[in-house]
């Protein structure tokens, strides 16, 4: 090895990502099958919000369900600040989790049932593209209006004009508006206390 | 706990994504600063094609590195296959791992050096929302055009088309087209080797 300030090791090169205790907890004490998609959703939703008031994380979280049955897979929650990775938005989360606990990269493979990400709206720029890699053949969403950026102030990005148009060329069934008022009031309840928004460059107004 | 068949564990609820062998004795093989463009441009162009020849991922990597002086932080390659994760594409594997050895998830935050992403294509639809959340100040690609598309197979999926102007509103620089012809080489020597494609929904032909 040669003279190096900072060499690479197996312990400062691994990414480790976990969900917080309460969503653990919180998990297991669902039903294993959530048949409606406003139970899907309404369980979506009070996870975002307990990650926030916990302090683990920003008000977005994600559920990953076999679409028929409505078998809960897994909901992940944002981590962007506890595990200082900008990629840990709640679909990312959601669909890694799915994946590892699924042993498979792709939700959509052969032999497997047709998997939904129910999410509490519409996803980021980056989420959008993880959506579509992941092999999920099916998309909730609470809404996606410019409601969240106006409430929170976080930056959603730049989506594609077409999003929803390349989500049908690509074979993911799309349904929008499941308990949107109710991930709307998340959004307010979250920015009245004044949480942090993690938006990139903290330090871009220098 | 309720009666369920899939209970979470702290086990079957972490992700953990890391790079492989080679690459690690690589990364400690490199010089700690790599002043030119084309410098850190071959070092990423030659993960890529090492992590294909070692069936350790896709033919793409992705490096972070200090702009100005360009000392080394990390270089992430694809994971997708061997981590199960349809997100551990290599830059989000740079940037993941590049804020958790620097403890931010933020690089563009206040006291930080501009950091620099130098990657051997245009990142595809997913990617380019995690350069945005990085805090990356400048975006360094190989090339832009079809032709990676063409030649692997790969879906580089629905990215804006003002993506380029959504980098300059954002102030990430951007610089194209370094070692260009370089890195079309390693994807033709991954087309001639008949390569796993991974690609989302390997059952969407049902």
């Amino acid at each position: 090895m040669k003279d190096h300030d900072s060499p690479f090791t197996y312990a400062n090169t691994h990414i480790g990502l976990t969900l917080p205790d309460w969503a653990l907890a919180a998990l297991n004490d669902l039903p294993p099958n959530l048949p409606t998609l406003e139970e899907r959703m309404a369980a979506v939703i009070e996870f975002a919000r307990q990650n926030f008031l916990h302090d683990t994380g920003g008000p977005f979280a994600a559920g990953v369900f076999e679409r028929d049955s409505g078998k809960l897979v897994v909901i992940g929650v944002n981590r962007v600040v506890p595990s200082n990775c900008s990629s840990a938005h709640a679909e990312v989360m959601a669909l890694s989790l799915a994946q590892h606990l699924l042993r498979t990269y792709d939700l959509g493979g052969p032999s497997m049932p047709a998997h939904q990400l129910v999410v509490n709206w519409r996803p980021c720029a980056m989420c959008y593209g993880a959506v579509l890699w992941s092999g999920i053949r099916s998309l909730v969403i609470a809404g996606s209006g410019p409601e969240l950026e106006q409430i929170t102030g976080f930056d959603e990005g730049p989506i594609h004009p077409q999003w929803r148009q390349e989500l049908q060329n690509r074979g993911i069934e799309f349904i929008e508006n499941v308990l949107r008022e109710e991930a709307l009031a998340v959004y307010r309840e979250f920015a009245a206390a004044g949480r942090l928004v993690y938006n990139a460059r903290l330090g871009s107004e220098e």
